[in-house]
C-alpha cells in the first residue's frame, strides 16, 4: 500500500508517495513560513491533495523537527518552527476532511532514523541507534525492531546526554551535551578556535575560507582533510573519538547491533568512522565477553526523512 | 499459571513458586559454590524438583549475574561464577529431563527491574528504568512495556554509562563509568576517602566505625546521615546528585515515566531522592516542554529477582 | 619618594601620584581611543606634565592590560587596545623627554594585585594570589615577596589554568579555562542558562530583568541572591565553589598564606566566600599536614591599578 | 666551598661532597629504617662524621621526602617515614654537635629540581619548572632564579593539582590529581586495565609480563614501546598528552622557560616527549604572543637530590 510522507523543514516541506518498499514513486514541495503554523497546516494539505490526485493512500505521515507527544498527534515543542502544545494531526485532518485517512505525526530524526532500519543500513538487524550529525546532533533507538519513542515521545534525544560535566555550554540551557562535540557545529566550532589558538596550524584550512575565520565551514574542513590537511584530519578524528567514546555508553544501556552515522558531517565518512571505531573499541564495557555494534554510514540521504514518516504511518 | 523463579547468586540460590500476580507461594534455598557450575546446575534441578512434587508448573526462569545471550539460553560471561559461554538453560533441561517444562535464562538486574515494572511501583507505567545500588549499579529497561535485551543480550549495563570522561577507574578496565559514583562501593570509597582527607569532619563516622576507616561501611553512613551527620549528609547527597544527573541523561535517550531505584543504597531513602530529584530537574533537556519521570524507590525488596525471572518465563 | 601610576583601559586612562605608603595625592583623567595607540603615548605624557607640574617624581608606572614583556618596556599583545609588540615605554620616554625619569610597564592584574600585597589586605605576607574576577578572571602572584612575572612577562595568567578537560569554550580558543567558570561573565551566563532551563526557578531573578534574559546582569544576580533569591544564591554558590577548587589547585602550586578576591563578582560577599573557603578545604591536598590560605576580599577597590603600578615602578 | 648533600629516602640515606660546580668529590650511604626516625638522625650525623674527615665542610643539606616547613628546619609530614612535626635539623645538629655547621632542610623534589636548575638541563633559564615522574608526580619551581617555597613550604605539590574534576581517585584523599595521569603509577595501571578491557591489543604486553596482568610494569611497557608495540606507544602518548595538557596550566600561571622532566617514565625520551609538546602547544594560551617553554629530559640523574641539597645549604 502506498503513503505519503512529508518532511517538515523550518521554511519548505518535502512530501511523497512512498510504497512499501521505501521507494519514492512521486515527490512534490512547498515554501513555507516557520512563524506561520496554518501556513504550514494548508500547505500539508495541499500537497497531500496534489498527491492523492494520482496514487490511491490513506495514510500520512507528518515528519516534524520537535518534540512530538506519544500519541503521535501532537507537537509539544519545537526550536524553530512556533508549534507549542500543537495539534498538528488535528489540524491538517479537518483541512483534508477524509476520515478514512490515517495521520500520524513522528519526530523527524525518528523517520529517518526508521527510514534506514526498515530500508536502509539497518534493514537486516533489530536493533539499531542512528545519529544524526547536523547542526545539531539528532538521534533515533530501534530495539527490538520497534522505535523507541519513550513515555511521552521524548525518547532519543540522544544529542543531550551529558558526556562532560561542566562541559560546553549547550542551547538548551544545560552543559556538556553530547551534540556539543559531535555535530556540524561542534566541528565550525573547533575549527574556528583553532584558527584563532593556532593560526599557522590552520594557514591552509584559513586559506581555503578566504582568510576570514567565520569563513571556516564543515564542508570546507572536510575537503581539507580529505586533501591531507594535518590540522583538518585532526579536527574530523576528534568529532569521530567522540562519535565512538559517546556511543560506548549508549552500547551499555541498549547494546544495538549497529550504529548508523547520518547528516552533513557523514559525508567525511572513513576519517570520521576510523576514530569512531577506535574509541568505540576502546571505551566499550564488557568488550571481548560480547559482540561489537558496527558504525556505519548511513545510505537513505535526504529522504530518509519523508520515506520514514510514510512508512510509519503504516506501523 | 504457577512458574518458578530462581536467583542464582554467588554462593546461594533462592528459588520460589509465583503465581501470575507475583505472589510467592512457596520458597526454597540451596548453597552453592560459584567456582563449580556443574554443581549449580543440579542445584537448580533440584529446587525444581522440589517445588513441582507440590505445584504444577511449566515455566523455570533463571536469574543470572552476567551477560545472557539474547536467546536466553547461555550465559556469555559472569564477573563471579565461573560462566564463560555456558549453556545454562540446556544442562539444567537435561537435568530436568522434561521437555514440556520451558526454561528461560535472564540477567538478574533485568529480573528485578521487570518484577517491579509487573508488580511493584512500576505497575503502572509503560516505559521505566530500574536502577539497582548494589556493589556496583545494576539496571533494567522497559520501553512500550517490553524489557529492552539488546542485539546481543547485554542491554542496561546502564552502570557502564560513561558519566566523567577520564574519570575514576572501574573494575571493567575503564574510566569513569557511572556505577562508579552511583553504588555502595562508591559511597563506601568516599566516605573513607573523607576519613582520610578530612578526619576532622569524619570524626563522627569514623567513631561509628570504630575508629578504623576501612570500618567505615555502607549502612553506617546511611544511620549516622539519618542521625543527622553533616558529613554522611553530604556523601548521600553527592551519590543522590550522581544518581540524578546520570538519569537525566538516561532520560535524554528513553524518556522513561519513572525511574526505580533499588539495592542496598536506596534504603536511604529521602536523603538519596531529594537530592537526586534535584540533580534530576536540573539537568534534564526539554525541561518545561515535556512531562518529568518520577523517581521513586523500588518496592519488591530482595525476592525480586526470583518474581521476575518467574515472569519472564512466561512471556 | 612619589611616583606616578597610570591605569590603561580600553577607552581612558586614569592617572595618580602615590606616595610611600601608597596615599594618592593628586589624580587626573583622559579619554582614549583603543584603536589609536600613539594618541594613547600622547595621553599619559599629557597627564605626566599635568601631574609633574604640582609633585617631584622620578618614577613612572604604566599598568596595560595585556601581555607585558619581562623587560617591563613593551606589551606584546593587548585583547582590547591595538597594541602589538608595542614600545610602550619608549614611545612614553621620548615624548617626556626627561632622561631621569624611569618608566615601567606592567600588566595591570599584576599591578593591582601588587597594590594589594604592598598595602592593603595581603600586606602583612610574603605569599599571596590575587584573583579579580571581572569580565574575565585576571591574576597576579606574590612569591616571596616578589612579583613573579615569569620567562616573558607572561605569568599569572591564571584565568587560563584548565580546570575541566573539554570544558566550557574559552575566548583564547581553548576550552575549560578557569574564567569561564570564576567571573562576572560566567555568572551572567550561567544565570541567562538557568532563565532559559529552568524558567520557573528563575521567575524572580527575570523579572529583576525586566523579563528579558538578556537583561539578567552580574550586579543584579548579587542584589538577589541578597535578597535571598535561591536560584541566584545558588548561582553564586557555584561561582564560589570553583574559586576554591581552582584555589586549591593553585596551592597544591604556589602555597600561598592568602588568595585575595577582587572584581566586580567580589562585591557579593560571604555569598562569594563562604562557598570558597568550603570548597578549598576540601579540596587542599596535604589538609591536616599544612597551614591553609585564607581566601579575602581585596580592599584597595579600583585604584589598586594605578597605585601597584607607582609602586612597582619604584622597585 | 664544599657542601654536603644527603638524599634521605625510606630505607636508605645517600650521602655526598658536592663542589660549587655541582661535582661529586665523595660518597657515602647508609641503611635506615623509616619506622626508627631517631636512628634516621643518627645515620646522617655519622655520614657526616665520615665525609668531614677527608673535606672541609660548613654547610649540610637535607633531602627530605615530605612537607618541609619554610623555615628549612623541620618536616611536617612525610608519607613513607614517620616524620610528624619533626625537628629534623635541630636533631642532627644537636647530634653533630659543632654549631658552625650550618644544616638545612628541602623537600627531596626542590632539591633534585634546584640541580637541575643550577647545574643540569635548567643552568642556563631563570625560570624553570620540574615534573619527577616517579611513584607519584614530584615537582619544583624556579621562578626568577629562586625556588618557591611558598608561605609554609608546601609550594611545589605539582602532582596534587586537579586536573579532572570527578577523576581518579588520588592517595591523598582527593579526586583527579595531576598524578594520577601522569607517573610511573598511572602508567602501569593505564596497562594494566587495558590487558583487561582489551586482551587482544595487550597480547605483545602481556607476553613480556609472562602472561600476568599484575606483571605488567613501567620499564616493560618503555620497552614496549622501543619496540614498536602499538598499545605500549599509546599508553606512553597518553601519559604525555597529559603532561603538555598539564605543564599548560602550569604556565598559565608560571610562564617558565623550561619543563624539565625527570624520573622513571623519563627513560622513554621522545616516546613522551613528543605528544608532550604537541598537547602542550595545543592548549597553551595566549599561544602566538608570546614565546613558549621547552620541554626537556632531565639530565642530573639519581645524584639529583644529594647535590641540589647541598648546593641549597649554601643558598
Amino acid at each position: 500500500m502506498h503513503a505519503i510522507g512529508v518532511d517538515i523543514g523550518g521554511t519548505k516541506i518535502a512530501a511523497g508517495v512512498v510504497d512499501d518498499d521505501g521507494t519514492i514513486l512521486a515527490q512534490t514541495r512547498r515554501d513555507t513560513d516557520p512563524d506561520d503554523v496554518a501556513s504550514i497546516d494548508a500547505a500539508i494539505a495541499d500537497v497531500y491533495r496534489e498527491l492523492s490526485a494520482s496514487f490511491e493512500v490513506r495514510e500520512v505521515g507528518l515528519a516534524a523537527a520537535g518534540f512530538v507527544a506519544s500519541d503521535r498527534s501532537r507537537v509539544l515543542f519545537a526550536p524553530n518552527i512556533a508549534w507549542r502544545e500543537y495539534p498538528l494531526r488535528d489540524n491538517v485532518a479537518a483541512l483534508i476532511g477524509d476520515p478514512d485517512v490515517r495521520i500520524v505525526v513522528e519526530n523527524d530524526a525518528n523517520a529517518a532514523g526508521w527510514a534506514e532500519f526498515r530500508f536502509g543500513v539497518g534493514r537486516d538487524v533489530e536493533d539499531m541507534v542512528m545519529l544524526t550529525l547536523g547542526t545539531g546532533l539528532g538521534g533515533a533507538i530501534v530495539s527490538g525492531g520497534r522505535l523507541t519513542r519513550g513515555a511521552w515521545g521524548a525518547a532519543a534525544e540522544i544529542g543531550h546526554m551529558r558526556v562532560v560535566p561542566g562541559g560546553h555550554y549547550c542551547g538548551c540551557g544545560h552543559e556538556g551535551c553530547w551534540e556539543q562535540y559531535v555535530s556540524g557545529s561542534a566541528l565550525v566550532r573547533d575549527a574556528q578556535a583553532a584558527a584563532i589558538s593556532q593560526p599557522e596550524r590552520a594557514a591552509a584550512l584559513l586559506a581555503l575560507a578566504g582568510g576570514r575565520v567565520e569563513g571556516v565551514t564543515g564542508p570546507l574542513v572536510t575537503r581539507a582533510a580529505q586533501d591531507g590537511d594535518p590540522l583538518a584530519v585532526d579536527l574530523l578524528t576528534e568529532v569521530g573519538r567522540w562519535v565512538g567514546e559517546g556511543a560506548a555508553s549508549v552500547a551499555a544501556l541498549l547494546d544495538p547491533e549497529v550504529f548508523v552515522i547520518g547528516g552533513g558531517v557523514s559525508a567525511a565518512g572513513d576519517l570520521l568512522l576510523v576514530p569512531a571505531r577506535k574509541a568505540f573499541d576502546e571505551q566499550l564495557s564488557g568488550r571481548g565477553h560480547r559482540p561489537e555494534a558496527a558504525i556505519v554510514i548511513a545510505d537513505m540521504g535526504n529522504d530518509a526523512g519523508m520515506v520514514g514518516a510514510a512508512d510509519l504511518a503504516r506501523v
